[in-house]
């Protein structure tokens, strides 16, 4: 317990603490204790950061009912600077200097690069805030980044489902599963501890070509009778326009890479233009 | 540009803008545009903010003077807390029920968790804040999301040394390197256009027994001429106690498994127990 402090600081403290635990609810006593404040104005506090935030489109402060009950940061992206921040992207991310032998981007630097992700992770948590997943899926590598950060701001777990049996997982569960693309046959495998049967499950991934993976997912966690509530991607191609999963959020549309011509044309996802 | 907003609601924005973007820099300007107010006054919200950042032990505002200037939030972590914070941690990792066949412990529910990872982020990063590392790099796969984080915190990228080549990454560099528990060689390889020659690393990895991994990642980055300014895992096993490597830190000392009595035997670093 500290000596009374003032308001603004106050207000600066409880910002860093929530915006810094997305999701998580804080009790009102939590902070009237901390700030040796009444809980009255720590609620006035609370709506004075909340009108703050979603006057400046920064977020949202949601008051959660109940014995539990509290207050929690919502991240809530602005439309606009999502649409301007895409836009960017889709221009970096055509650099010719990124196309790679085969048609592959180079796209490590931005999904290893934690700002960066930490900004597609918050357009991804807030696109699939409403549907309330209880945990994220990918699978590992490169889908891991994005998917721990779209966890972060939706205050929930990951589970990263694997490609080869590992020792430190206890027993798993395994399917193999049909990539569309390559028609190749490759296996997929789930700690069982990882996940509880009957939650809501949210299937993150940096890309998408044929649906192939997705489903692969989808599949896996129907072994665990989880229910899928959303399938979000940072890219998706073009083509072949219908994929092996009935519906996903992508954020980049890749129209197409011409290795021959040095080319690579990318556009943000109609959602995103529309808003 | 808004209506001139009060004090109360610049603190709570600039700390929100602020703490989601650990380490990088504000320019003074920016916020005096987006809040239609003068610099003095935003200087003196700043210095509040600083304040009460300092006195409950929240993190810290940095100045950075010069023309590329202005302020900068830093995570620094309360040192009783995070004694605290990994007091608990070891209890939750004492668990018999995490044993797994061979003395594994399983622990992906906590290195996949991202509130957990944030915070444990938080704490390696303020421990080599001060080197001013460039990059971050891990190998994959199960250090990634603590490296993420901590990069996060340290406001820098991650490089993911890969244990297979991927057709992703462009030209890799490679080499053979010994485990120091099972003595077995194996490939680890960077790509070539994610690291900068002359730049400063800091590795990160969740688990170290014979350092083996972490002297890989040493002696990849030899080939590219890169200064390694510190070595942080999560867990560090008491024996050997000779590592391959000459320094790191870790978070967690982990003193033996017995899976014939199912017991498990973790401490906080000496570090962490002296602070």
């Amino acid at each position: 317990m500290l000596l009374k402090i003032k308001r603004n600081e106050r207000i600066a403290a409880m910002t860093r603490i929530m915006c810094s635990h997305p999701c998580q609810i804080f009790n009102l006593n939590q902070f009237s204790e901390l700030f040796n404040s009444g809980k009255s104005t720590i609620c006035e506090d609370i709506a004075i950061i909340r009108d703050t935030l979603l006057a400046l489109r920064l977020g949202d402060l949601e008051s959660v009912a109940g014995a539990g009950g509290g207050v929690r940061f919502v991240p809530r992206v602005d439309k606009r600077n999502t649409e301007e921040y895409i836009s960017e992207l889709c221009k970096s991310l055509s650099d010719p200097d990124r196309i790679l032998p085969g048609g592959y981007i180079y796209m490590n630097d931005i999904l290893h690069n934690p700002q960066q992700i930490y900004k597609i992770g918050e357009i991804l948590a807030s696109r699939f805030m409403d549907v309330r997943p209880d945990f994220v899926i990918t699978v590992e590598t490169k889908g891991t980044p994005v998917a721990i950060m779209t966890a972060f701001s939706l205050g929930c777990p990951v589970v990263v489902a694997g490609r080869n049996g590992n020792v430190t997982e206890g027993p798993l569960v395994s399917i193999n599963y049909v990539t569309a693309s390559s028609r190749r046959i490759q296996t997929m495998s789930l700690s069982k501890r990882a996940v509880k049967e009957g939650s809501r499950a949210l299937i993150i991934d940096d890309f998408m070509k044929g649906g192939g993976t997705a489903r692969g997912m989808a599949q896996l966690l129907k072994e665990f009778n989880v229910d899928i509530v959303g399938t979000g991607v940072v890219i998706a191609t073009r083509e072949p326009q219908v994929k092996l999963v009935s519906s996903y959020t992508s954020l980049i549309m890749l129209e197409q890479v011409d290795e021959s011509e040095r080319k690579i044309e990318l556009s943000p996802a109609d959602w995103i233009k529309s808003i």
